[in-house]
């Protein structure tokens, strides 16, 4: 593929540059995943993706900017939320997505990976942050949708019930080290089910 | 200070030996604080504390080697936990030692480091392990009498609830990265409690 960058405007969605985008983004993934974020290198992923160095040199700059940009993509192209009339019911599918991913070998060490470069990084905390706002805003309807159905009281705060469900999954991947199964996701989502039930997510 | 090395069982507490350990260890807690885990180095750690680079490198070996030695004396020093006589006054009291420790301008920017440097290195990951099941098996007992009291069901396991406090203090250090308040870890308390009364951490 060649080095040539488009102007803004002339990019057909599904075109030559969005399929760079897609291989790099993807190299970067792999890499991240198998290596972990303080071996990324640019070089590296042009290489993995059979993409020119200058390319990925010009179009992202720095780690730090294409690891921003696949946390972009990440979001894009994350599932929607499930929704199944109780509460228990859509925390219990948001848990179990939250676990399937990352107890899935190549998505729990990407994650884990992203998580430690945001450690280390200001530009990839942003990202990082834009990417969990993004889901936490996805998710949070299901709290909303309970609040009007009178399943938990008025002034339940849907991003702190969200996050109490995927906090305990991410606890396992980052600090625990133990497994991170289906019935411990179900269990989560229990957990915050029944805590907004009974008021303790109110402001 | 010499490089000698005493023989096993020859060092006295408080001796020469455990002041070099104390400021080797204080330097690189320091130096994980200011700096994060991608740029610790022995010889730095050395500097910082006033002792030869030969102590550093022959007592411990590698970065993972000291940053376990750290996690050890973390796990020795650490605060006891508070009896209140109910399980939400023990889970508040539990959820702003966290509170206070993660907002700590020194122990906030510590922590986030070795949860990092434990994604990324194995025996890292293992000592960051043991030092929080130390931290979950001294406020278990919060849960159990809990149990004997019979404010929580039979069989309510004392690991996930402890865990359910702490998660999204750190889900907010490593992840959210919004401010970690007094009125946030109190509404983590209360959701733990609340759920474990209401049967949902039981096996």
């Amino acid at each position: 593929m060649s080095d040539e960058r488009p102007d803004p405007g002339t990019v057909r969605p599904g075109g030559r540059t969005a399929k760079v985008r897609e291989a790099v983004l993807r190299a970067a993934g792999d890499a991240l995943a198998e290596d972990g974020f303080d071996r990324l290198d640019l070089a590296e992923i042009a290489r993995r993706a059979g993409v020119g160095k200058t390319t990925v040199y010009r179009r992202w700059g720095t780690v730090p900017g294409l690891v921003a940009d696949l946390l972009t993509e990440m979001a894009e192209e994350s599932v929607s939320r499930t929704e199944t009339g109780s509460l228990l019911g859509d925390l219990t599918a948001q848990a179990r997505l939250v676990q399937s991913t990352l107890s899935d070998s190549r998505q729990g060490p990407l994650f884990k990976a992203l998580i430690t470069a945001a450690a280390c990084d200001p530009q990839t905390a942003e990202a990082l942050q834009r990417f969990y706002r993004i889901r936490t805003e996805e998710w949070a309807p299901c709290v909303t949708a309970a609040i009007d159905r009178g399943e938990v009281p008025e002034g339940t705060d849907p991003t702190e019930v969200v996050r109490a469900v995927s906090a305990p999954l991410y606890y396992r991947l980052l600090i625990a080290g133990d497994p991170i199964d289906q019935p411990m996701a179900d269990r989560t989502a229990k957990a915050a089910a029944t805590a907004a039930r009974g008021g303790a997510f109110t402001r």
